[in-house]
């Protein structure tokens, strides 16, 4: 198998499956490609119809979006439970990734997924924070239920940690404050952040030198001198 | 089982659970709260968390978000065959329903689900027209792998005919020209809106008199006389 993905410091699609698989433990190859360099988009046209990371290409298969790619790799390697095994818990979990799958636009657009840089308080608006308060809600109420059965949102590891992963990086990005009275929700944040599976992502992403301009609505140059500069 | 919808007229979002489960034939009873209307964030906290329609209720069990609800009801009915039989085309069917589900921005700001208006012309610009083109893409390509087995996007009704349904619909309101080229999108878009559930749908959503004033963003004012405008 073999996964497609984009920049580790900026493309937060590709976290999903990426960490999903990496954690589950699924052996794959990483490709990457460097969004809009060179010529991306011929060379992701290779891979996706779609012309998006991520791709999973699974010998015959091609499946592009981070959601299909989760139900397919659910459905292929069922010993790895990576849904929850109850139906209604199961429903839930499909609910809470497609409403982050389709949603929280304020989030998206004004905390860009940028795992290395340091911006507290930037992005910041009450259309965010309702955002940040639904999230806060989600994790708070699944920890609440499922504590005692292990530290992800469902006890066990499932798909909807993987889908949150990228809204646990923004946090650490932007300085997000949860509310106080988020007690659990603030603990999951940490114990994700801190995931050696995540920790490994984050170091790659330190490695990559591309400033994608578009990507950066709070920084007009890069901090580290070898940065090299994309416009898309 | 419950299926909560919003406004037949505007609400895209509960188009495609309601006309999986009409085409499919699962049995419903249909709930309607009329969005932003009196104590519309009330009522559907009633139902839901995420305080959006659709919303799905089996006995025990809610699922929102029309993405989850489909996932729902294929395994609660299998015999349906909600998905694709074959491995390949699941993925495929998966992978175009989510690529709806999280993207197409511009089509989705610019021309908002309106199944009544006549609209020719308005909205479009040259990102619109990307969308529209990956859109009769992904029709056209579908439409002529599987033509030979039925009128559908993979031959026979699946999920994914849902959730391009609302996207058949602004087409029509807004005039939507597909490239001459696509002779099977466009042949795909006038089957749909022929279908009787969606003539169903379509019938039903004229009978409604709210005009949402921030889902018109090409009307200043209603066209009929008895409109109840709704501002939120
Ligand atoms: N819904 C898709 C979104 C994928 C997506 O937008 N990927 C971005 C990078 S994070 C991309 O490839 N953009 C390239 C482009 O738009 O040209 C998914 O979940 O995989
Ligand atoms: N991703 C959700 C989106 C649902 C959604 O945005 N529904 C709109 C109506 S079409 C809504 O309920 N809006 C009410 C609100 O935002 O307060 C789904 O697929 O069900």
């Amino acid at each position: 198998m073999k996964l497609v993905i984009g920049n580790k410091n900026y493309s937060s699609w590709s976290l999903r499956p990426w960490l999903l698989m990496r954690q589950a433990g699924i052996e794959f190859e990483e490709v990457q490609v460097r969004l809009f360099t060179g010529n991306f988009a011929a060379e992701i046209a290779r891979y996706s119809p779609a012309g998006k990371v991520p791709v999973l290409i699974d010998g015959e298969v091609t499946v592009w979006d981070s959601l299909a790619i989760a139900e397919y790799l659910a459905e292929r390697f069922p010993e790895k439970a990576l849904w929850p095994a109850d139906r209604g818990q199961r429903a839930v979990a499909r609910a809470v990734c497609a409403e982050m799958h389709s949603g929280f636009g304020n989030l998206r657009s004004q905390l860009p997924m940028n795992v290395t840089a340091v911006l507290p308080g930037c992005g910041w608006n009450v259309a965010v924070q309702r955002d940040v308060d639904r999230i806060a809600a989600i994790w708070g109420g699944l920890r609440e239920q499922h504590g005692a059965r292990g530290p992800f949102l469902f006890g066990e590891f499932t798909v909807a940690d993987a889908f949150f992963a990228p809204v646990v990086s923004r946090f650490a990005t932007y300085g997000i404050h949860l509310p106080d009275e988020a007690e659990e929700a603030k603990a999951y944040a940490d114990f994700m952040l801190a995931l050696p599976t995540m920790q490994e992502w984050i170091v790659a992403a330190r490695e990559e030198r591309d400033f994608l301009a578009d990507d950066e609505p709070y920084r007009l140059a890069p901090d580290r001198p070898d940065a090299i500069i994309v416009n898309h």
